[in-house]
């Protein structure tokens, strides 16, 4: 069955969506509305059909799917008057401000029997999926503390995204992927303790950055991290197991892990500083540990718009659930209230 | 004036006094006692004096200074004795377990009138001397966080310091120099608030690391963290400005700092990602930033002891002082009573 989609909002991200959608079978752009006229010129210039208007866009009986990629506070309309008009929706992250306006577009899905769904993509970063792969394995052996960041040195984009009514800041841009994959690594585990701090380094408006503590009920702690002052990187992922560690550099396939070999290692010769001595911080010996490559995981980010085709056609489950969506959305909430009140947030115990 | 120290305790962390004191002028070692026969025979064997007793070793008048070097939880009653025997007293760190034993060495300091000062000897460790360098410098900009770690994958040593009763953990043992040191950062600020996380990995008996956010007045916040199950180490310092960032790998003069030259970029190339891409992530054009080499501060250790002679002889104050001592003691109580109640503890807001 072949699916038409038409894009609301046709900026940076719609025209990744674009391209993606020329390689997946079954699945066409219909076409795209943007209130800028720029965007329209732009578009019409890719050959791509420019609507009249949002309404024209809604009315066209051959959209099954609508795409929102406008900014965030736009979300929420765009999606209800999608369902309104019949069509299945898909916004980009994150879905909306708030866990309020969540209820409202999950109420109008229920309504219009519509299906509505969020573009989470970076399930399927490669990076994340290793990680996944690395606890499955269970070569670390008991996993205690995992650590997610991202950090650039750009400070956050100079556009909508700097401003509070419009949705902008890291938390919900980047901390909503971070914080979406942090909670699927433990799924179905409690997640108890919030604890978070922002930062405003080159704006003083939104966070362009944040640290959160994620105490689950398991005792494992999950630190997420997004920084856009941070001129040298620190890992992507640093995984800490009671018998080794993963580290995974950035996006790509730059990582290692390091496992006790069960060697004893007998005396350790001590690491001389300037001013003390140290047996405990001293490096191993060669022999009591080994290197492994990461056990890299292959994905295909298609499988995001193959899945809502399916779901629309009643042959599979969403991958991405709204009570999912909606959990984020409070971790987020959460987050900022820990921040404000600098106080550890009592998230599900 | 010659100074003659007497050590009580000669385990590891003596032997590196002992070695340190050769190459001090006007200071010698007048002989040792350690409850351990095999320490009394190995110190023997170095030809060094061995008091028949600890009684016999405060009764020695040739000695001015005695050095404290046992099990953390004897460290009060033999600081104690030996002012009481009009002897100065060098504690080696923790100076003790709690704030109400360090307030009863002090009370014997106050009756005495005898001095007694704690071994931060890594207040001299280059590495921290270098990022106060870096502080003063000026070149990374306001400067808005500063994460200081040392990571090791032994797990804690196997004698007393597996012991809570006679003051284990990395708290009391690593904790308290890079506590100290973190105070130091910004010496007269408030310290607002501690949010802290134990982990029990190869021990359940003492936390065998921890990670504390301390939330200063002046909006900056340090994070402090100590593993001994980190296979792979994070940077020993990670300091970040508004305008650049600092790495100092370890304890020796790996590291460097990037800056922002000032220089506009333009146009991003983003980052392509296996599901998505990334402008803000997106690492920087050359021409943007510039690596120069860390302000390296050079230490001599030997200064402790000088201190503690000019400060005897009245020429001096104490680089230690005991306000610093008690602050940190207190620090490391409420990082305990953080990671207990799951809380941030309001430490001097």
């Amino acid at each position: 069955m072949k699916h038409r989609l038409a894009m609301v909002g046709f900026g940076g991200m719609a025209g990744w969506h674009y391209d993606l959608i020329q390689r997946i079978d079954d699945l066409e752009v219909a076409g795209i509305w943007d209130i800028k006229e720029e965007r329209r010129t732009y578009a019409e210039g890719k050959g791509i059909h420019v609507y009249k208007s949002e309404e024209d866009l809604m009315a066209d009986p051959t959209v099954d799917i609508v795409l929102v990629a406008t900014p965030n506070d736009v979300h929420k309309g765009v999606v209800i008057r999608a369902m309104e008009a019949g069509k299945n929706a898909v916004s980009e992250k994150p879905v909306t401000l708030c866990s309020a306006d969540l209820a409202e577009m999950r109420a109008a899905a229920e309504k219009t029997g519509k299906f509505f769904t969020v573009h989470q993509n970076r399930r399927w970063d490669e990076d994340f999926l290793t990680v996944k792969n690395i606890m499955a394995e269970g070569k670390l052996g008991e996993i205690f503390r995992i650590e997610s960041r991202v950090h650039g040195s750009r400070g956050i984009p100079g556009d909508w995204r700097q401003e509070k009514e419009h949705g902008g800041g890291m938390v919900l841009d980047w901390g909503v992927h971070l914080l979406d994959q942090a909670l699927l690594l433990y799924p179905g585990v409690k997640l108890n303790t919030v604890y978070a701090t922002l930062t405003n380094v080159t704006n003083q408006l939104v966070d362009d950055g944040f640290s959160a503590d994620l105490g689950f009920e398991n005792g494992v702690h999950v630190l997420v991290e997004v920084g856009t002052s941070n001129f040298v990187s620190l890992p992507r992922w640093y995984v800490l197991g009671a018998d080794g560690t993963a580290v995974i550099q950035d996006f790509g396939r730059d990582g290692k892990m390091v496992c006790a070999t069960g060697v004893n290692e007998g005396d350790v010769v001590p690491v001389i500083t300037a001013a003390g001595l140290t047996k405990t911080m001293a490096p191993r010996r060669e022999d009591t540990i080994r290197t492994e490559d990461l056990p890299w995981a292959d994905s295909d980010i298609r499988d995001f718009y193959r899945n809502v085709m399916a779901v629309i056609e009643g042959k599979a489950e969403s991958r991405i659930k709204l009570d999912e969506v909606a959990r984020v959305m409070r971790l987020m909430e959460a987050i900022f209230e820990s921040a404000e009140k600098k106080q550890v947030i009592k998230f599900e115990a």
